[in-house]
């Protein structure tokens, strides 16, 4: 963007109007950590100063607050359940004015054309969405999702705008043993966003040695410390499952709030609509007795600092006007929001073109599904408001399964992209007391993932995201509730309100099957081979230290 | 930098032995302010960690701190009076690792075979000397340097090793006017130094907006305040007649120390020497009441980060081993330095070559010198510690100049590049009682400056200076003592205790002739003309605010 013209120069100088000068707030100052009152100017989409200036159009702000638009360090936006455009008609009424999004979803399912999808999305989106390349697609060699990205691939976006670096680098084992092809992608781009789930000590040096910058995996506040003082920038997530800002907001302080952002990583729409969105984060930190001022610093300046963007992240001259108004700093509902100067309104919903989605493989057959022995099994074990899982250990007998009383229940994968055997596993946590859930979200293959309390409902539920070309899906009996899924298997091409509607109806049919909250989240994370400790996958249980495919029942 | 190999990271994991261990010391970390109680492996020049290390080399450091590499963020090397290497033989043993530095006065001599010569002088330099590339020569279109560098000279540099952008844009009122060779140097370079005094409001807005991120001439707190609240790096000054610690450094925060570094931008080998450099501006800000910390994050990752250099000012994984080791926080001796892991002990003098050095000038007539007329004339008036002049009126009679008793003195510039007039002034403040002195610095065009008691001793010192083809030199009656400024006209060829030798006589010399302290520098300073207010040039004086050429008598 270029800011020296005459034109520019001439009206921050004062010379001629601008043309919109707010006035009489105070404006949040990133830099200084602190709030000036004064009259902000803008023209042409850039902030010209706070001074003594008019504008074309004035908005008389007194008692409000001023803040720079605010920026998720990092999501997928396919777990919103909507196309980028709609997702971001949803995140800009709450503040949001750009988001980093790694489009690893896409990228599992449909390659290299998934990608271009998500970029071309990012024109008409209204606020700014900025990716990073997915680099592990598969997330380990032994997935078996619909495509494979390597350095070669990677390397033709370079350039292409919207594109900013390297997406989470999840293979940490991989990392740490210097595969070659890891190097190639690290190499590619200066920007790389690092996961590294409970690394610690000498390895998480060797992990930052090797060139991943942010972590966004951390659940304790001495890892995230550890994390930082080694030179990471810590990305504070409060995501569907992942509620780390409770635990983590304790450690930021003045001296560090440059180097902690907010990331929400996944959240549905319904989550979305309801609780908000990097808003949301700020309300919670503050809640959790974090300084307003250390929070709208991570909100806003650190996350633009992290990926050097210096075109935004604090309202100083030549910078991106983008900017949210608020009432009252404790509640902090976002009043009106600016972008490029412009007013973020109500806008018509725009349908989107669709993503290739392939769905070549078989509803599994009963006898498929049918487990045979007895003993000690391992059992998938959900943590709550977390994406890890335990590894625990029940005695059963295949007949006694589900076993309703404890909790133990029948998980499913079925490869998505090739006819196969599908993967059983037991899971405890789901406390489902009738019928089956099923999805086509399950990270990161997205291969097809259920969970039920009968052979035959797993079936149904099974049969009904294939025919729909991707879905969520619950089944109690007869009763089939359905959200579809048409755009890649992960996201709907319906506006956020019907998506909202329809995930409410969902999580009203799975509340009366005996479900916990947001199952279809727990779901959506138990086949991802990259987070501690036990997985499912369409070959079987999977331990995710040892990376081996490992029996249900001990021998 | 390499740091994805197999050999590395197997270090880094603790697998194999580090180069080096540096065991029981604090170490800073400018992250997050504090220090850490620990072993720092390093290996290949790199850090490895802070863990749990063995290495071949072991250094027991108990009872000392450990900081990361000092930074200086602007300075000319030239005004040293050493050829960079032999800048760089001084400095080091301080604890600076690297420098970042504008040629601007060889550039103005020189054009871009005084830069080349300047980044052929990195090779061998033991710290890192990395250019910003002088975007004002001519300091003005009046001015009659030896060279005119435009946009089109300066893209040739893109892509050279060690240059980093664009150096101090000292054209402010351009700038403002939105001048299109401006433009066009301003759009060649991301990283771009600014350079505003007294620069405030809307057109400190304006000059914002235009590109120009950083300041280092703030003399007053508010005036930095302001510059820090709309964006700009500041870079706090402890040069030789720019003292700005002092009034400065309470403005430093936690909030705001990522924002704020130190420079040294004009200092004598001798002060260099006897004081030291950055670590002479840790202990003068550390003395001023700032937190040890606080300083200690803007002589290092501040500076760093300013221009961009993600691989050092912090000792984190994978940054270059770049420290410096202190007994002492607060009178902050270094006691050892190491760059790249290597510790840096005496080394031998190595010879420079020359740069272009043009003195294609005439001694001037002793009717040139005179003064005729009589009334109220414009006398520049020094401002101890301050490179700023101020616009004095007195009522003199031309036969009586000098005028001891009121220290009035001639005031004399030669073209050094052609043959023309010389520029007659008059100038309070040197407090010289006999004598004469000149140099071949004069900051940015670099002609032949003196100031005297008499015009015989005047042209005597202007002759001297043009027989050694560049020079200091004081003359009192018959005695004349020079110091041979034979590169460039500014800068010595000889080692730095040697050149530190001669200042300190050409400094008893003129104590005697009865000068201030370090008149040479307030001398240098004398025909600047992009710093208020007063100045005189080759054509005589000049006013600053007005930008014009001025008589000596106010008619």
């Amino acid at each position: 963007m270029e800011t020296f013209t005459r034109d520019l120069l001439d009206a921050a100088r004062g010379f001629t109007p601008a043309d919109a000068v707010f006035t009489n707030a105070l404006i949040f100052n990133p830099f200084t950590m602190d709030w000036e009152q004064g009259n902000l100017a803008i023209k042409n989409g850039l902030v010209l100063g706070i001074g003594d200036y008019t504008g074309i159009t004035e908005y008389d702000l007194s008692g409000s607050y001023i803040i720079p638009g605010l920026i998720d360090a990092h999501v997928h936006i396919e777990s919103s359940l909507l196309a980028p455009r709609e997702y971001a008609r949803l995140v800009a009424p709450h503040g949001t004015t750009t988001v980093i999004a790694d489009p690893h979803e896409i990228a599992n399912v449909a390659g290299a054309e998934g990608i271009h999808f998500m970029l071309a999305e990012r024109s008409g989106a209204g606020i700014d969405i900025l990716y990073l390349l997915p680099s592990c697609v598969p997330a380990t060699p032994m997935e078996t999702g619909g495509a494979v990205l390597d350095a070669r691939d990677l390397k033709k976006f370079i350039g292409c705008d919207g594109i900013l670096g390297l997406g989470e680098m999840m293979d940490v084992s991989g990392v740490l043993a210097a595969d070659p092809f890891i190097g190639e992608k690290l190499r590619l781009f200066p920007i790389r966003d690092g996961h590294a789930p409970q690394l610690r000590g000498n390895d998480l040096n060797a992990y930052i040695l090797a060139g991943l910058q942010s972590d966004h995996e951390c659940t304790r506040r001495d890892e995230a410390e550890e994390k930082l003082r080694r030179g990471m920038y810590i990305f504070i997530r409060e995501g569907a499952t992942e509620h780390n800002i409770a635990d983590l907001v304790g450690l930021v302080t003045r001296n560090n709030a440059a180097r902690c952002c907010f990331a929400s990583d996944d959240c549905h729409a319904d989550m979305l609509f309801e609780r908000g969105h990097i808003d949301h984060c700020v309300r919670q930190a503050i809640g959790y007795g974090l300084e307003p001022e250390l929070a709208l610093r991570m909100a806003t300046l650190s996350a633009a600092e992290r990926f050097g963007l210096s075109d935004r992240g604090v309202l100083t001259p030549g910078r991106r006007a983008d900017l949210c108004v608020v009432d009252d700093l404790r509640q902090f509902v976002v009043r009106k929001v600016f972008v490029r100067g412009n007013m973020v309104i109500p806008s018509a919903f725009m349908p989107c073109t669709r993503p290739p989605s392939p769905f070549t493989c078989r509803i599994p057959s009963a006898d498929e599904l049918r487990i045979t022995g007895s003993g000690e099994a391992r059992v998938i074990g959900l943590v709550p408001r977390q994406i890890l899982t335990e590894s625990l250990r029940y005695t059963v007998a295949a007949q006694e399964i589900p076993d309703l009383h404890r909790d133990v229940l029948k998980a499913v994968v079925c490869n998505r992209y090739r006819e196969r055997k599908c993967g059983i596993g037991l899971v405890h946590g789901f406390s489902l007391k009738q019928g089956a859930i099923a999805s086509s979200i399950s990270h990161d293959a997205h291969n097809i993932i259920a969970v039920g309390t009968s052979d035959a409902e797993i079936r149904t539920a099974i049969d009904a995201v294939i025919c729909s070309r991707g879905a969520m899906v619950a089944v109690a009996g007869e009763n089939l509730t359905i959200l579809p899924l048409d755009c890649g298997g992960l996201m709907s091409t319906l506006p956020y309100a019907e998506v909202v509607q329809q995930l409410k109806d969902l999580h009203t049919v799975t509340k009366n099957m005996g479900s916990i909250d947001d199952p279809f989240m727990y779901l959506s994370f138990l086949a991802l081979t990259v987070i501690p400790s036990l997985r499912i996958t369409d070959r079987g249980l999977f331990d995710v230290r040892e990376r081996a495919d490992i029996p249900l029942f001990i021998q």
